[in-house]
C-alpha cells in the first residue's frame, strides 16, 4: 500500500510517498514560495536524480497537483497511476482537546482544525488548505489528520493546567498542549523496543532537540508531561525561542522599550534563544565555532542550553519517580555528541554512565550511547515524523 | 549586644529586638497603616503583655520613633536606654548584582538601593525610608542592609541568564535574581549542621513554601539556582502568583480580554496561583477544606502545586548531580504534613523514605521526617529571617 504524507506550511508543502510494505520512501520533495513570485518544486525520487521545477504556484491546490503530476511523471515519477495512492496523511499542528489520536478527515475534523486556527495561526490554516487540495485532486481517497498535539493529550490535569484564573481555561482553552507529538510518539515507542522494556512498565524521557526543542515524559507509553505549552514558545532554550522566562521580565522590557505584548512575544519567538543569548547564530555549528574562537557569550548560550535540558530531564525523572531510558532525537540531538555529553554529565546520581566513544561515533543513526552497566539507557534515535504519519494513516485506512 | 531588626513595607514596619548573647527576642511588633488613617502599633515584649497603640503615623520616621519609645517605655519596654541598641539590621529586597553579602549602610549603599527601585518598586523605597528613619532617630548607630537577593548572587551564569537578546541584560540588568535569600541562607546552613554534612561537600535543596514560594539548590553552602526570577513571580505555584507559564499564553489572554501586559502581570501576581486555579482561596487550609467537600478544582490546584515543587526539586537534583538533604520551610512547608507527603511521593528513585508518623507530628518545629535508612535526609526547619538578619548585622558591626 502506498501512502502520501503532506506537511503544509503557509507558503510551503513538503511531501513523502511511502511504500508501506517496506516502509520505504519512494519519493520526497518540497514546494517552496507557494503564492509568492519564484515558486519551485524540488523533487527527489528514490534511486533517480533529483530535479527542480521552477513554475508559478499561486496556491496549495496547484502545488498538490504539481506534486501528483511529478509522482506519475514518465521520467521523474515513481508510480504509474495516482490511483496507486491509497491514502494521504497530513501533519496538522493543533487539535486542542478534541482529538487524542489521529483521525480520518470528515467535515467535523475540518471544523475542529478551523476552530483551532487561533492556537496555530500560521500552521492550522495551511494544514487545512493542504487537506482540501488533496480532497479536490484525489476525490474518494481518504485523508488522515495526524495532530502534533495528540500524543500529549494523555497528560494529567496537574501537568497541563496553568495556575491562572480557572475561567481562562474554561473560556479560551488556555492550558499546556505540547507539540512535536508525532516525534515524541515515534521515538518513545522505538526506545521501548530497542531498550527491550515492557511498554506497560516503562519510563522514557525524550529530548527532541532541533531548531525547536521539547522534552517529554512518557510513562508506560503514554505522555505525562512535556515542555512546550499553549504554544511552542515554552520550555527549553531553542534556536530563536527563549523558552521559560519570568513573565514579569517580559513586562519590564516591554515598558523600558515601549513595546506591547505582541511585539515582545515576537522577540521571544524570533530573536531570542541560542541566537539572542549567544549573539552569534541560532545554529549550533556557528555557536560552537564561536566558542572555539574564545567567544564567552557563545559558551554561556551553550551552557545554559544544556543546563535547561538537564533540568527538564531531572524534573521528569521526578514526575515519573524514575527513568529507564533517555533518548536524544532531532537535528541537534541526533548529531551533536558534545551537547549530549554536556547534558548527561548532570546525571551521575541516576547511575548513568556515558560511553564516550559510542557517543562520539553516533551521528544521525540509531544507537545506545551509555555503557553496558549504566543504570539508565541513553540512546540516540533519529526521529521520523513522516514515517509515523504514514503509519498512523495506514492503521486508520486499512 | 542588642540588635534591632527592621522590615519596612510600603505602609508597614515590622521589628524585632534581639539579645544576641542568647539570640533571643526581647520584643517584637508591627506598625500598620503608616500614612493611612487608622494606623496602629502592636507591640509584644517578651514575658510581658502585648499592647496596641492606635495613633497617627504619617510616615516611617514617626513609626520608627514610636517603636524606639515603646522599647524604652517604663511599662511595656524591654531596655532602659535606646543607646543599648548597638546596630540595626534592615531587610532590603533588591541589590541587583551590586552586593553579594550584607553590608554596613553608607551613601553608596543607599544609592544602590535607590538604583534598584525599579526592580522592587513596592519594597526598595520603603526599605530605604526605614534606613533613613533609623539614621535620623539613632545618629551614630550603624545600619546594616541584608538583601533578599544576596544569597543567590553565587548562581552561575548558565542558571541566571534568560535566553533573550543579550542587550537586555547589558542595558537593563534583566536576569534571574531570586528572592527569599535570607531564608534560603538560614535554612540551608542549619540543614547542613543538623544533617551533619560537610559544608564543603554538601547538596541541599530548600523548599521555602509559604504564601510566596521558592526552591533553591545549595551546593557546598552556596546557592547555584533558585526558582524565582527577575521578580518573585517566576517559579512555583504560589498563593496568588502563577509561577511559570508560557509567555505566549499571557499574550493570548491579553488579546482575548483586551488587556495590556501590565494588567496581565498584575493578574498573574494577584489573582492566580492556588487562588486562581482552585477558585477557592489562596490559603491552603481553605483549599484543603474544599477538597474534603469534594471540590475537584481545589484538588487540581493542590496536585498541581505539589507537582510543580517536585519538578523543581527534581531539576535541582540534576543541577547538583545529586542531593543530600531536602528541607521544607515557611508557612506551608513547616505546618502542612500532607503537602510534604505529596511532594515526597515523587522521590522514591532517590531512595527517599518518608517517616509518615514523624511527618504528621512535625508542625512548626525542627525535625527530620525521613526514616533512618532514607538515602536522602528530608527535614523541616522553621525559617527565621529576622534572626538571620540580626546575625548578619552582628557579624558586620562586631
Amino acid at each position: 500500500m502506498k501512502i502520501l504524507v503532506i506537511n503544509c506550511g503557509s507558503s510551503s508543502l513538503k511531501y513523502q510517498l511511502f511504500d508501506m510494505d517496506s516502509e520505504s520512501v519512494m519519493a520526497k520533495g518540497i514546494c517552496e514560495r507557494i503564492g509568492i513570485a519564484g515558486s519551485a518544486l524540488t523533487h527527489k525520487p528514490s534511486g533517480k536524480e533529483s530535479c527542480v521545477i521552477e513554475k508559478d504556484m499561486p496556491d496549495h491546490k496547484v502545488a498538490v497537483q504539481m506534486v501528483l503530476d511529478m509522482l506519475v511523471d514518465p521520467v521523474h515519477g515513481v508510480i504509474s497511476d495516482i490511483k496507486e495512492i491509497s491514502a494521504v496523511g497530513h501533519r496538522v499542528l493543533h487539535a486542542a482537546q478534541k482529538y487524542i489520536d489521529s483521525v480520518v478527515v470528515n467535515e467535523d475534523v475540518k471544523a475542529t482544525i478551523r476552530e483551532c486556527f487561533e492556537f496555530g495561526p500560521l500552521h492550522n490554516p495551511a494544514n487545512l488548505i493542504g487537506i482540501e487540495a488533496c480532497e479536490h485532486a484525489m476525490p474518494g481517497v481518504k485523508n488522515v489528520a495526524v495532530f502534533d498535539t495528540a500524543f500529549h493529550q494523555t497528560m494529567p490535569k496537574k501537568a497541563y493546567m496553568y495556575a491562572i484564573p480557572y475561567e481562562y481555561y474554561e473560556k479560551y482553552g488556555i492550558r499546556k498542549y505540547g507539540f512535536h507529538g508525532t516525534s515524541h510518539a515515534f521515538v518513545s515507542k522505538k526506545a521501548i523496543e530497542l531498550a527491550g522494556l515492557d511498554s506497560n512498565n516503562s519510563k522514557v524521557i525524550v529530548c527532541h532537540i532541533g531548531n525547536g526543542g521539547s522534552c517529554s515524559a512518557v510513562l508506560n507509553g503514554k505522555c505525562v508531561d512535556t515542555s512546550m505549552g499553549l504554544t511552542p514558545l515554552e520550555g527549553l532554550i531553542m534556536g530563536t525561542r527563549s523558552g521559560d522566562i519570568d513573565p514579569a521580565a517580559v513586562q519590564f522590557i516591554a515598558n523600558k522599550e515601549g513595546k506591547d505584548i505582541n511585539e515582545m512575544v515576537n522577540i521571544l519567538n524570533k530573536k531570542s534563544g541560542i541566537l539572542g543569548l549567544s549573539g552569534v547564530s541560532s545554529d549550533f555549528r556557528d555557536v560552537y565555532k564561536a566558542v572555539t574562537e574564545g567567544n564567552e557569550q557563545a559558551q554561556t548560550a551553550l551552557d545554559a542550553f544544556s543546563y535547561r535540558v538537564a533540568k527538564y530531564v531531572g524534573s521528569y525523572v521526578a514526575a515519573m519517580n524514575g527513568v529507564d531510558a533517555i533518548v536524544f532525537t532531532a537535528g541537534v540531538g541526533e548529531n551533536h555528541a558534545p551537547v549530549r555529553a554536556n547534558i548527561c554529565q548532570y546525571f551521575g546520581y541516576l547511575g548513568i554512565k556515558l560511553d564516550e566513544q559510542a557517543n562520539d561515533n553516533t551521528k544521525g543513526v540509531e544507537g545506545t550511547i551509555s555503557t553496558a552497566d549504566s543504570k539508565v539507557k541513553v540512546m540516540v534515535i533519529p526521529t521520523n515524523e513522516e514515517l509515523k504519519i504514514a503509519q498512523e494513516t495506514l492503521a486508520l485506512v486499512q
